[in-house]
Formats: C-alpha cells, structure tokens, sequence
C-alpha cells in the first residue's frame, strides 16, 4: 500500500500542474479527453477493476459533482439512487454500505416469515458472507448445483417439489436468489435462457427472486444483455459501487417500492446508517457516466489484443465457456511466469496475476485496457517473454 | 447543501493558489500556522463542530496522511485504531461504520447470554437507536432516571437488587451502558464521581460497563478529566468520528482483546464490513493532532467570550448544571430573534440556533470558535443587535 | 407431595369401592352427585384453584371422554379447541403447551414487524416470562402504570403519542397486550370501560390487542361479564388450562383463523410440539363442563361466608378494590396465626395462607370452597381460634 | 382413535374386576405378573412401539409411582431425571417437552458462538425439525452424507478441514449431531468404530458432540451396545420417553453440569415449561424398569420368529444392513397383502404396515411381540395366509 503525504501528493499526482490532471483517461472518466499520461496508469490484468489508491481517488472527486447526504438521505446519495433506478427499470433504489448487508437484507424481506432461500453452492451468499443469513436473518439457506456457477430451472423446481417428501413440516420457500456473474466461478453466467425460465418459475409459483449483481456490469458488458433487462427478471437486484465502479465502498439495492422502503429502518437497526456517504456516492455517480460504453470499447479491445497476443508462440488466452471478463491464460512451460510478471511491471506498467504449475491462470479484463493502445501491451509481451 | 463542482473547487477552496490551503487554521489543523482567510469560515453555535462540506473535506484529507486499507484491516484504519488504543489506555480498538453499531455490539458481547441491559432513560441506546438491542441483539434494555441526564451507583444498585422480588425468573444482568455526555440531556455529564461509583459496584458484581462517549471529548474538556481516564472506568467505550473530530462517518470501539477480537466477524454477519474505510480514518486521525489542545482553547475562549457578551444588555449566556459545550442563551423579549440571526449570518458568518416563544434556547461551542478572536465575535453580537 | 403407589391409589381414592369415586364434589365435576366424602377433600383458601394430587387427577381423567391426539390434532385437544371456539366466540383455537408461549406468540405474530408491544409493568408477559420477548422474539416491551394493576386509555394513548418526541426513529407499536386479572396485584381487575375505551382507540390506529386473561375466569365471575365479551374486545385471548380448570398444564390461545393458522408452525420450531396433549385436553374439557355455574356459586357462597366471619372478633375479610377471587385478610394482632393455620389444617382439612408481622395476608376463593357448607367452615374458624 | 368413557373405560379395561388388570404384560411391566388376558393386546410389526390408547395408559399410571413436580421440579420428574444420569452415566438430565427442544437446545449451548452444525443429511435435525435451527436458534446445518444413514469420520474430517477454501469467513464448526439409529434410513446405526471415530476428533479439535438417540435404546438392543457405551463418545444425548418407552410425551436431554444447567431458562423462554409433567415422567420412569430385559427377550424372539417366518413359502424378512428393529419385509407377487393385513388384524390382534407395487415393504419389532408367543404369530401368518 502507497503511503500518500501531501508533498508526494503533489509532485505525484501532477496536482501543481493541474491540466495534467484530466490528461488520465480514467481519472478523466466522463470527459473527452483520453490522451495518457506515460507512466501514471497501471494496466491491471486482476481483481475487479480499478481499485483507487486514495490520491487517484481524491483526485477523481474533485472534479465530480458532490452534494453532501444526512444519513444517506438527500444529495450525491439521493442522486445515484435516481440514477440507479434508470439503470434498472426498478420502482426504487437505496444505498447501503456492504453488498453482504444488500444481499441479506434483500432475501430476508422477500422471504418474509418462510425459512428457506435457494441460492447456488458457489454463491456469495452462500460461501462468503459468513453465515450472516442463518445466525442474523434466521433464514436456512438451500444450495443447488454443488460447485457450477448456476442451478437450471428444472433443478430449481425437482428441489421445491421434493421437498413434501424430503421433510415432515412445510416451511415454505421464501425465495431464490441468484449470483450473476458468478465470483467463485470466475465470472462465468448463469444463461438469460435459464433466468428467463426461473424468474418464470418462480412468479408462476409465488416465490420471489433476488439478483445478487455485484459484478451485473459484466454480464452485461459480455452477454450483450442490458442490466434493465436482467434486472426485471429479478425481484430485486442488487449492484457493488466498488467493483469496477470505483468507489471505496457501498452497494445499492433495487426493487419494488414495498420492498425498498422497509430497508432505511433494517440499514438502522443492523448498525449500517452512516452520517456522511456522499464520497462512495459522488464517486460511483461520476464514473457511471459513460460507464457501459467503456466497457463495449474494453470488450472489443480485449478480443482484439487477445486475439494478437494468442499470436505470440507460448501464450494461449482463452474466453471461459459463459465466461465473462476472466479468461484462462497459459503459458508454454517453457516461460518463467517471474521473468514475465517482473518485466511487463517494471517496464510497461502491466499486471498479471499468479498461474498454477502448470503455468495456467486467469486474466482479467477491466476498463484499465484503455489506458494503452493494443500495440503497446502486445509489443510489451513480446519484449517481456525475450 | 452546496453543489460543487470542478471549476468551484478551484475557485472557493483556493486549490488554485496552493498556499492559500494550508491558511485555514480548521483545514491546516495539526500545522503550525493558524491564520484566518476572510469570509472563508463559519463560525458555527450549533450542532455537533465542523461538519465539513465535501469542498472542504477533500481538501483537508489532501493534507493527511493517507493509506488505504482492505476492508477495514491495515492503513490508515489500523493506523487510527493504534492512535485510539493509546488516546483510551484499552488493548485494543476497532473501526466500525457507525456508533449504533458500536454501542450494539459492545453491549450485546458484554452481556453474553444474559438478557438485561441497564442504560439511562434518556441515552442514545434506549432512545434513538431503533430499537436494534431488543429486535437485532435480542437484549432487553432496563432504562434507569426517567428524563434525567444520568442514574447513581445508588439507583443502578437499587434497581438490581429489586429483581429478585419483581420478577420470578431470574434472567441476569449482563451489562450496564453509560451515555456521557448525553445528548438528549443538551450535553450534560456523568459526575465522575458517581461513574467511579458504578465502575466499582459492576466489578465488585461482575456486571460489565460500556461507555457511549460518542461525544466523550467534550466531557473530558469541560470537566478536565482525560478520555483515557474516563475509559478506565469501564469494559469498551466507544466515540464518534463525525462528532468534533470531523470524519464523515465512523466508529472506534475499545476494549479488552478478548471483546474486540470477535468484533469483525459481528461487523462482517451484519453487514458493516465495507471495502474502503481509509477517507474516514485518515480524516479522523489528522484532526486528532492537537485536537485536545485546540479543545483546551475552546473552552478558555468560551468562559472569555461569554463573560464578554453577558455584558451586552439583553443576553444571558450560562453554563448548564453539570454542562459541557451547550450552554443555555436567553435574550431579552424586546431583541427579535431572526433579525439577530440574519445579521449574524449575513455579515459576520457567524450561525446560531432556534429560540423558543420566551427568546431563549442554547449556544454549542466547538473549534469553529478559534476561526476567529473573541473581539470580532462581540463585536458581530453588538452591532447585530443595534 | 403425596407418594402414589398401586396400594396406596386404591385404598385411598376409594377405587376398589367404585361407587365412592363419584361421590367427591370436584372428582365428579359434571355429574349430579354433589355428596363429600368426610376428609377427603381440602378447603385450599390459597392458590389458583384445585391443582389435583396425581392421583385425584387419574380418577377424574377415568370419568372423562377422552379421545388421543396426534401431536396436537384431533381428538380431546380439538374437542378442547372447538369447545374455547364457542366459549371466546374466536374463529379459532389452538393448544400450547404453556401461557408464556401462547403470550408470547400471540404478540410476536400480532405485533409483526413492528418492535414495540405496550404491557402493563405489573403483568406477567413484563415481569414473569423470563424476558422470552425481547430475547427470543425481538419484541420490545414497553410497560405502562408502574406497580399498578392497569393502565387507561389514555395513558396509552398518551405514551404512543409520546413516541415521536421521544425517539428519533420510529419503529411502529406492534400491539398492546392486558393481563386481566393481574396475578401480581392480586387478582385485581382491568375495568371494563377501559377494556373498551383501549379497544376503540387501538383498533381506530390498527394496533392489535392481546389479552393474556390465564385467569380470565375469576374476572367474569366476579364483575358478571362472560369471558366471550372480555374477549370480543381482543384480537387474541390466552387461557389456561390448570389455573382453575384443573388439567396439569396446556393453554389455549384463540383469535382469527389467520393468526392462529400461523401458530402450530411456530409452537414447532419453538419445540412446544407433543406428541400426545390429550391428558391435558381431557381434563379440561371435562371440567369445563358446568365451571360458570359452579364458579357463580362460589361468589355467591364467598360473600356469605366472609359476611359470617367477618362477625367473628379478630377476623376482617375485606374484598379489593377492583378485586376477583383475593380476598384481604387481617387477623388481631392477639390471634397467633400458626396456631389458627395448625387447626384448620388438622382437624378441618381447611388451608389458608401466611401472614406478615402485622398479622395481613390474603384470603383466595375457589371451587374447594363447594366442598363443605358456609356452616362447616365457620364453625371451623370459631373452634380454630378459640 | 377411540373414544373412551367412563362406563367403556370399565367394562374394556377390566377396572371393574382388579385383578385383571395386572394381567396385561404391557400394563404390569416391571411387574412379575406376565400372564395376557385374551383378546386385549395387539402385536405391532410396525410404529415406534406400544403408543398407548388413554385408556391404557392410564391404567399402567395407577399402577406406577407417582410423584408431582411443579414446572418440571422435584417429584416423579426428578426421579427420571436421576435414573437418566444413571442410564447414561452422564452428570446431570433435564426433561424437555419434546426431543425437538432437547436437540435443538443442545445443538444451540454446545455451538455457542459458532454458526456451523454438521449433521447427517436424513437427520431428524436436518429434515423434520422445521428449520428450527435456523430460524429460531440461528445455526447453519451443515448436511453430511446425502441421502445415506451416517457419515464417516473421515467426511466429517475432509468437510471441516475444506471450509477454509470453500469461504472466505471463518466462522467455527461448534459442533456435530449424530442421530442414532436414523428414522429415515429405517432404523440403521452409526456403526459404533465410525462414532468412536467421530468422537475422538470431535475431542481432539474441540468439537462438541450431540448424540440425537430419540430410539438410542433400539440402537442398543440390536447392536449390544449399552446406552451408557453410546452416551460416553458424546457431550450430550437426548432420549425420546413416548418412543419405546410408553409416555405419551417428553423428552431428556443429559450431558455435562454447566450445559445441563443452562437448560431450564432456555426451556422457559421457549415456552416448554409447563406447570405439571408428572404423567409423562411418571409413565416413563415405570416402563424403565425392566425395559432393557424386555428388548433383549424381544430381540432373541424376534430372530425365531423371523427364521420360522421365512419357511413359510412367499414370505422373507430380513434384517437390514446395520439396522435395529425394523426389518424388509418381501411378500412374493401372489399373495394379496389388504387379505393378509385383515385376516392378521380381525383374527388374531396382529397389525402390519403396508407394502408397495411389489409387495415389499417393512416389518417393525417392540415390546409388544411379547403379548405372544412365537407359535401363536406363526399360526396366525400361516393361517391368514392360507
């Protein structure tokens, strides 16, 4: 982590020099202006888009529009919530700090008094949010498609059908929620086809169905699908301010008027009602703007490069099958992966993540690929695998 | 609210002309240099000290020192979180995302598996906190001194010891919270005598002692009795980092390792655990720099300053019982209130509150105090008045 | 307690003479006979009614229809249900193993999502249920009328428009709940023009009313308004089994079919689901059968009787203002109670309570007073004290 | 279900004529009387044993030693309890009202702040407890083994040591429960390597164990295994009193003094302390005595009757793997089941279950083969058959 002084701040960020400023494409993010600023943008081939470092992030919201909320009501806060229900199509929107306190409270109002939730097995609700929804919410959740990105409609509904001859007492299944993309399996989606077929299902049979779409962006950016029309599939949806859209923090959940107005007083009591949100909301609120045609520009940037790298003996980089913006990478065993992650580094402001033994990992794609032209990285590989 | 954007930025803050930032002695807190650029800050009568506009926010965090954590773990979150372990004397601290949820946890770990709770009829737990202890927490909450700012050791006692003949179940008393100094009381203290009191009768009884000392700075500086002082007497105590210190949002609670250590799992399950925390701690920890010794002046420019105005026929500012930095304000029927108030506002950026139908109401003080000498201030009162 | 074995049971229950079985007044309760068996039966001026040795209760049992339920369903427990259908004019009854459960579901499922629950401070819910409300059900209880038996509409009325001033945030009033008559001031009863003036104000705010009436019998016989009006007024009325109705536990909990189709669900996860209730369920229904008549006849007797002794010197029986089946009693400080006690015991099988230093305690009527004349006990009395 | 009154409660049970009743080898359990009065017993080849009709069931309570508790205290209630500290040599027993508030209690004190319980899939826990679990106890059940009787230590192993890569949080495994035998796997065991297995892991990484043995004493008869042997590997073991053994309701749990003794709060704000519980206690702690003799002379019958039975052409009983009581029961195609189960009912007081499209199904054993001899069922299988 970079230590940030004012003095550094200044001599690094190019603050003296203040046109320098909106010379960065992403930190100009919203503006014309694209021409970098050598040696200042890091192309990252990892993790879930640009995470700031506080100077960049500083800088980035002195030039965006900031009206300061109370307790997340009002200002930047109120505004991204507009905003938020344009994206979606939904009735309302409301900003929460963590996708976990988005996700948990979004299936324990639609599950209401009924117990049980499906979600699948390698689901963030699931796996990775502690276990919030059985020992906080008192909801059991119910996983399908042990270690797949996505349950099938029909296994949804062999699981809700079994369940008379699986147990003595009728519980009532509450709800579903689906992950989409998935995390765990590298960003792979669970099929429109599919979606279209549970969220079918599931109004034809009462129960309510949340979208947990953390990473929606890149469904959406890769399956060519709006977010709007993922989302109203769903009962509600609910998207990350951090991932990819470069916020410290926060998540925003969408749904039905009902539905959203009861969060405010659950935000409250589960200790999630800050004073002050607007700087995660003026940031998110700045970088949407623009936001989905970047990522068309980055999708077609990526299968251009990956097309030419693949090109380079050596090197295979492949799209997942339902992938979205991670694709395998592998190298022939004949490269050192050290040797190659130092130089595309040190020399051209390139990262690449870790491969396995076998040389074989992921490669992630995110808006930082616009910060060089296609040459540069491709010339970068090449110099860095001599 | 102010809007702000880009081209205001430059123009208001004075980031055009950067020796100009470092002018203002709130923005420059911690530095040596304590000039006022005119017309540039507030002195505010009301509310709970600076809270700064986003403007004015980004710029001062410009100077901190700033290092991003994960999550809330490293940077300038752990950075704080040591600053808080030495300022309370505890073992250890930890940032959380909001007082409510401070003061929850705090008392619902301390009370482990018994249900009572004891708090004042009048604190921020019993009243404005949602009714999170008893529908979250599952804790019953026993408030004590209906309508008064604090309970004795005497009645707290009283009170647990009439259990056994009020109730057939005996349930247990897991833990007692002190609010000092209590809002909904217009600031008042806890005698420190009486905490001394209390502290003693819960460990001689093996009843575990919270403090919400949200605002605990302004007790320590009206009473002169040190935070960590205050700390000692009790298990956890928690203080804000919105209210005085300046941060837009923002917990810390202290305590024992053994408390503290099972916090973040808590944060995680309901939903607090946000990505990036560094701009509320870098913010908090740069204002904590000579923040006691600015306190100190505040209160000595106060007891000046309301000598001073007490002159002026027509007012009558004085301390409350047992007060901290809200003070009662009367003015003489013949003075109209708004012209006052407008005057005040107009001409002098100086802001002060509501009165009621008899001309009288309350006068907080804070370090926006020390934007400029008393002089200036009693001269804007008199001419106001005229 | 008595030691029951085989000899024992026949020799002294009278089982091997059958015919003497239904000779005893209570043992044959719904049948004609209403001959005692000299010394068998005891005069209990204490306690909640007859609460049978084992082995009287198997003897009554044997003279019951009996019919086995399921886990609740069918049989004697629903013949109970239909027979508390008819009795409450609810749509709908059902068996819980305890009042505190049937206390607490009924508010948890009234109050739904709503956290406060209005109690009086002197009821069983507040007071006597081990705070189940707040630790298992959420629920914050909010008493009303300290250490007094009731509270009147307008004190509620009051206290929840209170509730904006008080609190910042508002949470909802869930339900009110009344205990009557109220077990901790001694059997004293709610008036009915509260009853309904608290009726009409919370169903004109949609706030739901539950009647914990565990010993609602004692107030209709005692104010002459049947237990169907008393529950008219409610959404839901708890009954207990063994006060007063003799079966060794159980209670009834009775209101709209939409509540009350919510309970087995929850009496499972709760634990309270038996497999077989119908020793409870007979018995009750059983003795139900002429318990107005019979309980109209112990008012009637009571009054006669306490007229009589009160001619006695040394003797004031007074009723309480508001009272049912408590009876204040004060002896001369002359009389030496042990001895009195020793002799009613001993030599007239007649129970009565303690006293404090100053010779007062409390006199309780129930149907053991139909076991022997007014002449009988009177005499008793004089000999006693002699 | 049948009904019973007075005057039918005489004329069947032979209350009119004493000495009769202890002829009856079920009613005179524990008694040296083992002669059957003709026509008022019925074998049951299926059911979890002899579930006594009320008018039975009072008839052995007259003959048993009865003494009152009050809410679960003292009298016969503690007596059972100090017969299950025996039985299971464990420090202290609590009665429950029902086994599933003894496993869910259990489960809930042994976890402690853990959210993760592993269980077998087909666990009465896991399936048929409603999700008491989650939504009152707030645990997540983690399923062992689908659809199969038992988990292998070295699952239960592979499952523990695999959550650090299946999530993110580590939220502690506080504790496992093993049912013993297994109702959905029809009666099959743990094989006792496999629990001594489980139990040395559990103890060595600090795991608590609960034993759910509702049948533990089928589990017993069958594998030769004492009940004490079974509740050693364990930290607590709940038993069921209406399985077996006769009550018509009730539950023990035993374990460790500090876990037993946070169980009678816990039963009191769930709603399961009921004022008298003498009646289940009572008939319990009668039918004990003797008991395990009992099921040894019913498990050495049943293995002769078996063998004899399978001479009979078109029928084959046969144990199941590692299974109890409860056997495959194979008629060949020919033989038209509803004529047999009649013939066997009317004729002879034999009940059996059904049986599928290929006439297969189960056959269970209890005490109740002992009304019999073996000579009398093989007669009457033969003759019912012809």
């Amino acid at each position: 982590m970079a230590s940030v002084n004012r003095r550094n701040f200044i001599k690094n960020s190019g603050l003296a020099t203040l046109p320098m400023l909106v010379a960065n494409p992403v930190l100009a993010m919203g503006t014309t202006n694209n021409q970098s600023a050598a040696g200042t943008q890091v192309i990252k081939f990892m993790g879930d888009g640009e995470m700031f470092e506080p100077v960049d992030y500083l800088n980035i919201l002195q030039q965006a529009t900031i009206v300061r909320d109370s307790y997340g009501a009002g200002g930047s806060v109120e505004a991204l919530e507009k905003k938020f229900v344009e994206i979606t199509g939904k009735e309302k929107a409301v900003f929460m700090p963590s996708g976990t306190m988005a996700n948990q409270l979004a299936i324990a109002v639609l599950s209401g008094e009924n117990s049980k939730v499906f979600v699948q097995d390698t689901s963030h609700i699931y796996r990775d949010e502690a276990d919030a929804a059985q020992s906080v919410y008192q909801k059991r959740l119910m996983p399908l498609a042990k270690d797949e990105p996505f349950f099938t409609a029909q296994q949804l509904q062999a699981a809700v059908e079994a369940l008379p001859s699986e147990e003595v007492f009728k519980t009532g299944v509450g709800a579903v929620s689906i992950e989409n993309p998935v995390r765990r399996s590298n960003g792979r989606m669970v099929p429109i086809e599919e979606l279209r077929k549970i969220s079918a299902y599931c109004r034809a049979n009462n129960i309510k169905l949340h979208l947990d779409g953390a990473r929606i962006y890149m469904a959406a950016a890769w399956s060519g699908i709006s977010v709007k029309e993922y989302a109203s599939l769903f009962d509600t949806i609910y998207i990350s301010l951090y991932k990819y859209l470069g916020a410290a923090g926060g998540a925003m959940l969408c749904g039905d008027k009902t539905i959203i107005d009861k969060m405010p007083h659950l935000i409250k009591v589960h200790g999630g009602s800050m004073y002050g949100n607007w700087s995660n909301a003026a940031m998110a609120l700045h970088r949407l703007e623009g936001f989905e045609g970047r990522m068309k520009n980055t999708v077609q940037k990526a299968n251009e490069l990956f097309e030419a790298l693949n090109k380079i003996p050596g090197i295979t980089i492949k799209p997942l099958p339902g992938g979205t913006n991670i694709y395998s990478f592998a190298l022939s065993p004949k490269i050192e992966i050290t040797k190659l992650r130092d130089a595309l580094n040190t020399n051209y402001n390139i990262r690449i993540g870790r491969v396995n033994e076998k040389n074989e990992g992921f490669i992630s794609v995110n808006e930082t690929l616009l910060y060089q032209d296609n040459n540069y990285i491709i010339n970068a590989f090449k110099k860095s695998m001599a």
